[in-house]
């Protein structure tokens, strides 16, 4: 069963385990076991993806389309294609020209259980599956549906997103950015990504602008949250509550929302922006209630 | 100018150029320079992709979509995808992890030029571009068609194709391949790739069953046919002709076809694959000559 977050209320803990337990279940079908000669490859891409997480962005991706009576097995397929993004992403963060991390979610990084190669390949197929799942007939009957999905997660997770995010992060070690490009820099990183786990939700329904907008600005702010939250954390907690190394930003040299506005400072940016996600999801009419659970609980996270 | 290919006859030579050139312009629209904070990951997308090559891909790529009358503005466009997707997997594989290689096409490799976190964030962002452009509708506007094109591409490039192929690669140098397991290692790790191209003149076509099964017959004995003479090329050309390091395998102690069959055996069996590959053609009852030309000049290549 997937890991509960401790720090979030009993009905959001039992929504975020059901959530993750059946993204698992779909990633074990995606990603099965093989006895192939590079089986090493796909052994690296479940260690990469079937080693816990809260599964943040497939719960997010879920909860949108259930607002649209998305059937679940299709919200399903989606979500595990956006986990697999994230995941790929986080295997080539974790490697020594990148952030040189050797623990993650409790485990070693994949290029530390296998090597260096295994991982930037594990990574790179992970990434062109998320592609190929969006592509199939299986996700959505409608063609006009998958491109769509296919260009809003490739939008979401290239060099105009979620990698050019990454670029800016590792140049804020050399330059001293201002908290405009910090921004930026978290929108691209961390926002891009989960602004389409929620747009993916109402594609899938083929939900009108104004409900799609809502959503989409209910997660740009909620991704900013997380990610203040995330530098708040990363000076604040145990390595043994996160299962990652900590203080890394700060021995990196690297500007964050602690260092550039203070711990406090940060802290009250994180509760403006997670009310004003909140606000987002009035036009839901008390129908996005776990969305809005989610938003208070990045807020109390210890993890 | 495109470098163009001396050992080419002149017409099959000023075919090249052209698809080169064109593709080229192409590539510099989809990746225009940029003053951006995050320049750097586009500068080395550019040196990536912009220093040169045969750009045999596109030319498959556009050679097939000609079979179908397509419009040239089209096929460039999915030309110009393949061919980021071939450049990632060359900044990839060019990494210290993976060959470490310090040359390419006469340039230095773009970890060297840029730096390795650069070189990986530069090869995620071109596959995730190559994604994007095939979802656009300026490729084609029948959903259909661009979701079969991004589904092919994946099943081509990932964990079953061009990646799962890097993989036995890497494996290779541990293990003792034999030539069944050689030939499907190259198979995956070079020939999807190019049976995607040619495949993909055909799906932007809507060709028929006989003519695309050709097509991709063709593209596969012409692929081994390809690998096999860079194996011969690889112990034989001066780094000079080739733009990159020769003998890594040798130095690797990897398998190869010259390392298990030899020279004179390997250089048999280009040849019948350059046949067989040929004899596919027949179906197009000579309209597909520059792809005939194309397969005997890659027996007589010296680069």
């Amino acid at each position: 069963m997937a890991p509960s977050p401790r720090d979030a209320g009993p009905e959001l803990q039992n929504a975020m385990t059901e959530v993750a337990d059946a993204v698992n279940r779909t990633i074990e079908r995606l990603l099965p076991e093989t006895d192939l000669a590079e089986a090493r490859l796909f052994n690296a891409m479940r260690h990469g993806t079937l080693s816990g997480g809260k599964r943040l962005r497939p719960f997010l991706a879920v909860q949108a389309a259930f607002l649209f009576n998305v059937p679940s097995a299709r919200a399903r397929r989606v979500a595990a294609a956006i986990e697999f993004v994230h995941c790929y992403s986080l295997i080539h963060d974790d490697l020594p020209a990148m952030d040189n991390a050797s623990l993650r979610r409790g485990q070693p990084t994949v290029h530390k259980k296998f090597d260096e190669a295994t991982a930037i390949l594990a990574g790179d197929s992970l990434l062109t599956l998320a592609f190929e799942i969006l592509s199939e007939p299986e996700t959505h009957e409608d063609p006009r549906v998958r491109c769509e999905l296919v260009r809003a997660l490739a939008q979401a997770a290239g060099g105009h997103g979620m990698v050019g995010g990454q670029m800016l992060d590792l140049i804020a070690e050399e330059e001293a950015f201002d908290l405009g490009t910090i921004s930026r820099l978290q929108r691209m990183k961390t926002g891009k990504l989960m602004a389409f786990a929620v747009e993916a939700g109402a594609i899938l329904g083929k939900a009108g602008d104004p409900q799609r907008k809502a959503l989409c600005n209910y997660a740009h702010d909620l991704g900013l949250a997380f990610q203040v939250t995330d530098d708040i954390l990363d000076v604040e907690a145990d390595p043994q509550d996160t299962g990652k190394d900590t203080r890394k930003d700060e021995a990196a040299g690297k500007a964050t929302f602690v260092s550039t506005m203070g711990k406090e400072q940060a802290r009250e940016r994180a509760e403006m922006l997670v009310n004003q996600s909140v606000a987002h999801l009035k036009i839901f009419e008390g129908r996005a209630d776990m969305l809005k659970e989610l938003a208070y609980y990045v807020l109390k996270r210890r993890a």
